[in-house]
């Protein structure tokens, strides 16, 4: 089903992001923030995925945005199959980049592909220098890290360099965004990716990837 | 299993608080202060679980107490039987109190009963006031809930009175304890629920519960 998806990504041309990471590191935030600053440039949507409300979907339509809420009652990640079904909830084939929030949680959606372009970890620097080592199976796949909430460093004590280099051992040769989805620094970084899949994506003709 | 347990904690006359959270929330920091400050008055010892790295144990063993590390691989929750295994571990049969550090994740611990006395929920300010409706799960079932970090709550943006009425939603009945671990404030209130459940204990004298 994953491999169904990813036809159909590839199909329509579609970049698909599949944001993990641990509650609270600020995905929705960081979600809100960019489908804002990029309306203009990107055609964005979202599918957001908790165990419960749908608060997210109503936080991220606000930007006019098309999101879809999957509530997945027990279930601790996203699979495949929920998102064949939101994807026809959504009715937005003509998106550039798909954002796909899944649960939060640094296990469980580790090992389901949903047939996504690139993996994006979302941490915090309130969460702890040692988080990458304690949970090596998802960072060990993603293709981004964004380091998010920089801008209270600071204030809880951020050791910057050890963090890094755990980052940089669990999640080898991906690029790391120091960002802060509250005041706007370093997403710059993050806007150029995405300014640069919808670009590529607009050329792909064949499923061969 | 669990059960089994239950009754080995009886027959022990040992309190057993299991303690959840998402990662990050600050479970080891809260312990390594808990350890250090009661060290005099209590007897305590922790059984600590995380994907990988026994990081954690080595962290709490700094206080003189014991510290069992379980790793489970790509398992997003510790089980009755693994508490059995690292009971013998241990090897400290005459604790008052014994703290089950769960796998940071907010969805798998909810439905593994490990013998405990006490389900704590650990949360923290920087996690965003809608998590307990969002992780309904773990939450209603909490005996306890620390709130943990206060000490920036300013910092980031705190919404207190959102969060309380979310907590009390969700967890009905559950005291809420504000707390930091950094600073101490707060943590009075729950040394006593540790002092208290330690005196009680000492008096069981059948399975009856």
């Amino acid at each position: 089903l994953a491999e169904r998806n990813r036809g159909y990504f590839m199909g329509r041309g579609m970049a698909v992001l599949n944001l993990v990471s641990s509650p609270g590191s600020g995905k929705t935030a960081l979600l809100e923030r960019t489908l804002q600053d990029l309306a203009a440039e990107v055609r964005m949507g979202t599918i957001v995925g908790d165990l419960a409300t749908d608060n997210d979907a109503q936080r991220l339509r606000k930007s006019g945005a098309p999101a879809v809420q999957i509530t997945t009652g027990t279930v601790c990640h996203l699979d495949a199959h929920m998102i064949q079904h939101a994807l026809e909830d959504l009715n937005a084939p003509d998106l550039q980049v798909l954002f796909i929030e899944n649960v939060g949680n640094l296990v469980c959606p580790a090992n389901f592909d949903l047939g996504e372009d690139l993996r994006v970890v979302v941490t915090s620097v309130t969460e702890g220098e040692d988080k990458p080592l304690k949970y090596p199976s998802i960072f060990q796949n993603a293709h981004i890290v964004l380091l998010n909430k920089m801008d209270i460093a600071d204030a809880v004590g951020f050791d910057r360099k050890t963090a890094l280099a755990n980052l940089q051992a669990a999640a080898p040769g991906a690029p790391i965004l120091e960002v802060s989805a509250r005041t706007g620094a370093g997403m710059n970084a993050w806007y150029d990716v995405l300014r640069g899949l919808a670009k590529k994506k607009n050329r792909t003709t064949s499923p061969h990837g």
